[in-house]
């Protein structure tokens, strides 16, 4: 059997995985994740779902790599894995690429834990754990915050006294994987948009807006945290700080308090009271539910608005993500309502989830591409063996 | 002598005050402030400065309002104040125009205080001072919030659990007064714009835009404080909640201390390190202040797309503001970067602060109208009188 390349995504609860094979072109063989860290162990592959008792008995990170070694061993015999791949939330200001993951590396990032305290260390959870069960696989992080580094100053920047910035409170953006994976589609498909005024709206139960231009990321949406920008599943998007101060002065809340309302409470789940899935709104029938959709229309308006304003104008918008790859009805309102920047959406195209998505005189080219945030760090494993 | 209307404008330090004759249009007599509230009180009569003993000694609102009442009596024989109108930072959710300051209005606006713990008390001084100094006078407020209540909900809203919309952490948006008073007089001198799709660009020391369509204000850069939207002169615009967390729990700082920095070492005079005032940062040669300019710049054009975003494209953009009605050069970069909208500025009129500073075939209207929001407080004196 030939080499192969195993892709983790540690998070705090669940390490989801993807295997391929290494050659040429990355090929996906299997992927699934272990949920229940903390709990019960739970492995499910694809739509299958099967409960293993965690082989050494630890819910941890280390059990739920362990467990998926035993699986992908008994499934597929003669494997050997050359490389594990990481998916790393934050790669700071000097992780402009992928890194092999040494114990200086690994030390580095873990610097960075503060800048993404409900992630990083999650993350580098994931790595030891593989470390682990492939001892002899070469380990390398790929990081979401990698493709964003070349943004302008002033959009990395925040209107803080400087020592912010140079202390590392930057605009660094996010779901930076899934737009590296959305442009090099397009540049397959269409090599001159690529490298025009483009918009990639990455919209899921995490969402953000990445401007680009020159085949370059200009701005995002989300900056310094994952927080900013687009409201998401459960997380409030764009907000006055004015607002924090009031939950701290005059409500009391600390830390933690206001992390967990702003990163599990807010968004869709909490405009509507009922869910964060946007599926179950659009079914829904509740006012609420439908005041949150309207939110998220009008605020993802208004943040290719400003995304725009960043590499002036606009050739091309392109979807991904759940809601962006799959919710006919949200995309054709939002595109309703960019009518003013000439696009124009094609019903009967949209509604069959074509590629293309646009009349074919819209001055915006408008586009669905599912992301593959997997292939991406898959892909870059050919840097390391 | 006619009867007069008194506007003040009372703040943590200083008393504004104007003086307007009363029939049939208001028409300003005379105005300055009193500084030094809590140390020595000083008056300052439009460009001339006076140093008067506070007459009842104490260095307090009731002290600086009875030094303005001492000068007027002093200046103007005869003079009656029939109303005193006062800008008043806060409306809440209810007060949508202006009001009779009564004990029970001036009960609910105290309830406010929280959600302008900087400023809504200290107006609130500044009554209680006039209701000493001018017994037999009306006194009503006008609140900077209240042009802004018919926002759409979705621009009402921030995307948190509801609960907190409900208890009124809204966008509620500032500088209305300001807004007020451009928009009065854009309706008289282009009545079809004033109805059109517009952005008022107010940018001084305190800036904010405001998106207008249907001559009814959509949305604002500024929402529940003061804070957010455009960089400042000391305060920080648009900035990722994430970084307040970072404060917070990994800096250790609490409300005051963020509030400090926030409001008063931020905008540019953090980013420049040198002067919140744009003047001395285009007069200097420091790369720091002209960061500082860009990030103001660039900064504008993002909220302006987001804004016009609001209101589904944009016919004129008007220009107000300390920077916004004197600073050519930061017009003349924001329109540039603004090209993609169809906005095209002519260089003469705009060199000559012409009040149409478009070229004639631009797509967007450009104008410079210098604002007036002691005039609007003293047009509304006639509800009262």
């Amino acid at each position: 059997m030939a080499d192969h390349v195993l892709i983790l995504n540690a998070g705090s609860s669940s390490v989801k995985f993807a295997l391929y094979s290494d050659e040429p072109q990355p090929v996906e063989i299997t992927s699934g994740m272990v949920e229940g860290i903390g709990d019960t162990l739970l492995l499910e592959i694809e739509d299958r779902t099967s409960e293993i008792k965690a082989p050494h008995g630890a819910s941890d990170h280390t059990g739920a790599v362990a467990m998926i070694l035993e699986y992908l061993q008994q499934a597929f015999e003669g494997l050997t894995i050359k490389a594990v791949g990481h998916r790393i939330v934050h790669g700071g200001m000097n992780f402009t690429k992928p890194a092999e993951l040494t114990d200086d590396v690994i030390s580095q990032l873990e610097t960075l834990a503060p800048f993404a305290p409900l992630h990083q260390m999650q993350n580098l959870a994931g790595v030891a754990a593989a470390q682990k069960a492939f001892p002899d696989a070469v380990q390398y992080g790929c990081f979401d915050t990698s493709f964003h580094r070349q943004h302008p100053w002033v959009h990395d920047a925040y209107g803080l006294p400087r020592k912010y910035y140079d202390e590392g409170v930057r605009r660094y953006g996010f779901h930076g994987l899934s737009y590296e994976y959305i442009h090099s589609e397009l540049a397959q498909s269409d090599a001159k948009l690529a490298n025009g005024r483009i918009i990639i709206a990455h919209l899921g139960n995490g969402a953000s807006l990445c401007a680009m231009k020159d085949g370059i990321s200009t701005a995002s949406t989300m900056g310094f945290s994952p927080l900013d920008g687009l409201p998401m599943g459960t997380r409030c998007g764009q907000i006055d700080p004015g607002a924090l101060l009031y939950l701290m002065d005059q409500k009391g809340m600390n830390a933690d308090e206001i992390t967990k309302v702003l990163y599990y409470q807010s968004g869709l789940k909490g405009l509507s009271g009922i869910s964060r899935d946007m599926r179950k709104l659009l079914a829904s029938d509740n006012a609420d539910a439908a005041q949150a959709v309207d939110y998220f229309i009008a605020h993802t308006e208004r943040e290719i608005g400003a995304m725009v304003a960043t590499i002036g104008g606009i050739d091309g918008l392109i979807f991904t993500g759940g809601i962006g790859e799959n919710a006919r009805s949200i995309r054709a309102r939002i595109c309703q309502g960019l009518s003013w920047l000439g696009a124009e959406i094609n019903s009967e195209r949209n509604q069959a989830n074509d590629q293309i998505i646009s009349r074919d005189n819209s001055a915006v080219k408008i586009m669905v591409i599912p992301t593959n945030e997997e292939l991406t760090i898959a892909r870059k494993a050919k840097l390391f063996i």
